[in-house]
């Protein structure tokens, strides 16, 4: 009885998403005329430029998997493999550009450039340069993507589409859903492979929540008998053998945190399923009042380090942003500062931010150093000899338990001060990441617990990450999942 | 070259030490008459006592082994073991008193009581009843006593009775003379087997100070070809086989910090012998304004839990502040106040005073709780259920590594508050032993830092310790040590 309930609200919430997350036939047909439109203008400027392109549509709309709130038109351009890197690089450019004259137009990297282009309703188009190879002989990075349409589409039909973009949504409402560097979540033709193997939302889900260890697919069976081989070919925590590249891990960009956010969050929409899973409640940010009582009652000391603009494309600052707040807090868990929790922000103007919450913003400045257990003769004399004399030394030597130790003054025992020091010349020394110590070489800034009052009351996003920073709950874990069961 | 310097520096530092703690002959018939009419009073109040008594002399002054410096005179009587304990304890009391009427008497109580009783000059004098007992049917546990002085006298020779007074002067230099609970080090029966085993002082120093592992002596050979065994008999780091009891470590009263003192201080010695090792200076307490600016200079917080006086003699009473210095010491690190050191001091006069140093009086408010891993589905759920509504949750549950998180409210983040609430009672629920409780239930004051300072100001027996505990170093660890190889 209690499953029948379940089953009926799990089938009217899939309802009620699809209803939203489906394109009508109006909305499919004017972004298809809208891609049609500009596949001609794309072979027109290729034309013009004197390139042989084949030019394709690939990605959701070309497999009609795409979410209606927010459709992502990608055409791709396959050019010659005669082309040299440079020119291809260089005329896939300029055609994209050619082709999008009169739209907002902005220049992206992955592993190389293509163009990102609005329309005035905010449709995102991406023109992307590829080579035509053939399967296996890959040579950039986006070549696969036409073998990925091609893959996909004579496998899929209307009820499998469904069950994609309710996986979607669901991952993009957990907040796992993108494979760009920011996120580190499962991009959608991972989705379309999860729901192959699985054959629907709730089949994926439900493997996620029984997960163990390792998840392993391997839908055209390439390792049949053999898959505990593949944790050792692949590193990554979830391995989905990509159908068109069996050297490739299909969601080599998950991190091990969003597989395992996407794992808790499939048990508890299981067990409690409900619309804010796919749709959460936007964050209110805390009133400055609010923010400094939190603050106040958490007793910790935030630190934010903010820095200006980092000239570099999402991928690539992410990238930065993430290894530089691993470098930092790294050094000050070297000395001695003990991190409850950290995290990073940044916005399209340029403004970044790091943030550091430490258990105490000031240490003792006396600090333990310990020597040789006295079993090793040698070098007890060793530090003795260093340590009785030492300028340093404020208590000791002295034996405890079986060992030497030492008190000595402790080099940095004020946050503020040591990362002052240690990101003046922009902290390449203590692992800043290139771009990011480019910039801070020349300013930052930091700012401790209320501090930051300025820039909250400023920066509505800022005050909002800054709000679910201190929530620290993901937005699908609610109140009414403590009360059933 | 340099090893006959040393040898001629040991042989001078020797002979002075010697000359300090050797009795002249003088000295030495003035106590060994004193030691005849005590043993000729305690005969004739055992005889009017009614009690078949033999009376001895035991101790350093039979063995001719006492430092010139501090004579200790021990007069056992050896009672049949036909008397019933409480007859035996009653009666020897009464005889010893008795016998020592006139002068200070105070009552002790090892395993059973006895009496110390001090001359005008201070000499210090044990009246010690035991029951006359064949070896090895030991009743208690001061019956041995006999046997060792019968064992230890023929075996002993001129030489042999400086090294040991050498050995003894070094010890007391360095603090790990005698085997009461205080001390927890070398009885004077021990250095003496400890000569017989290694024939010299330096001997002696040599073996401890090449010490790796286990320290075993088994001078009487009985556990000969299996003295692999002897650790898994004996749980002490030490172990001596008592030539008169072969169940018994002669060593078992060492604890391990003095045996590892001892070795230390050995090798210190052997490489820069000084006098300073058998007579250190003595420590002078720092100013109150030195007090202030070494507190400052070290930036922990020190709080000293005092309390009045606690009716215990004193092996009981330093077993019972040892145990709720390590029953204190506990419950602070379980509420996350990270100790830095603890010490203990008490005095004459019923004073007693706890001492925590801890890196930060007042924690954060906020605390991390790990949660289930999320493998364990089950866990997880009551980890959710439990924390998601709680009132004590400051932040989360969220994911962190691959496990639940959740960010608690701190029961206790002020050191004061907690050690106050733990004590109010007696605080026998945290471990504080129980004649220790029974005072503090009555009253205790805590104070933290410079509240220290009137008693500190007041107290010259204080103030020296909290300037030893503050140096930290022992005394016969010199800045010379530190240039000399």
């Amino acid at each position: 009885m209690a499953e029948h309930t379940m089953t009926l609200t799990l089938e009217k919430i899939s309802a009620q998403v699809l209803n939203k997350v489906t394109p009508s036939q109006k909305e499919r047909e004017e972004i298809l005329s809208l891609t049609e439109k500009l596949v001609e203008k794309v072979k027109v400027a290729a034309e013009k430029a004197g390139v042989e392109a084949e030019v394709r549509v690939e990605g959701s709309v070309a497999k009609d998997t795409w979410l209606r709130e927010e459709p992502d038109i990608d055409i791709f351009m396959r050019l010659p493999i005669s082309l040299p890197r440079e020119t291809f690089e260089k005329v896939g450019l300029k055609i994209a550009k050619q082709a999008t004259k009169g739209l907002k137009q902005v220049e992206r990297f992955a592993e190389h450039p293509y163009l990102e282009a609005f329309t005035e309703n905010s449709t995102r188009i991406n023109i992307v340069p590829c080579y035509k190879v053939k399967p296996g002989e890959w040579v950039s990075a986006t070549d696969r993507t036409p073998f990925h349409t091609d893959y996909a589409m004579p496998r899929l039909n209307e009820q499998l589409r469904s069950e994609i973009r309710l996986l979607k949504r669901f991952m993009k409402g957990v907040g796992v859903y993108g494979a760009e560097i920011k996120v580190g979540g499962f991009s959608g033709y991972l989705c379309e492979l999860l729901i192959l193997q699985y054959n629907s939302f709730v089949g994926v889900l439900e493997s996620a929540s029984n997960l163990r260890d390792a998840w392993l697919i391997d839908y055209e069976g390439y390792y049949k008998g053999r898959e505990n081989e593949l944790p050792k070919i692949f590193e990554e925590p979830l391995i989905v053998v990509d159908p068109v590249d069996k050297g490739r891990n299909a969601a080599s960009a998950v991190r091990k945190e969003h597989l395992i956010e996407f794992v808790a969050a499939s048990r508890e929409f299981l067990q409690n399923p409900s619309l804010e899973f796919f749709y959460p409640q936007e964050t209110k940010a805390l009133s400055s009042n609010q923010l400094l009582s939190e603050m106040k009652k958490r007793g910790s000391t935030l630190v934010f380090v903010k820095f200006g603009q980092v000239k570099a494309v999402p991928d690539v600052l992410w990238g930065q942003l993430y290894k530089t707040q691993r470098a930092l807090r790294k050094m000050l868990e070297q000395n001695d500062f003990h991190v409850i929790r950290d995290s990073v922000w940044s916005n399209d103007q340029g403004l970044n931010i790091l943030v550091f919450e430490v258990e105490h913003g000031r240490l003792p400045l006396v600090k333990k150093h310990l020597g040789p257990p006295i079993r090793k003769k040698a070098e007890c004399e060793n530090f003795l000899r260093k340590h009785v004399c030492s300028a340093e030394t404020v208590s000791g030597p002295y034996i405890e338990d079986d060992r030497w130790v030492v008190e000595i003054k402790r080099k940095h025992n004020d946050i503020v001060t040591l990362l002052h020091e240690k990101l003046r010349d922009g902290g390449r020394q203590v692992g800043v990441a290139e771009l990011i110590s480019r910039t801070i070489g020349k300013a930052f800034k930091i700012m401790v617990n209320e501090q930051v009052m300025k820039l909250y009351s400023t920066e509505p996003q800022f005050a909002k990450f800054v709000t679910e920073y201190l929530n620290a709950k993901p937005r699908w874990v609610k109140k009414t999942h403590a009360i059933k069961v």
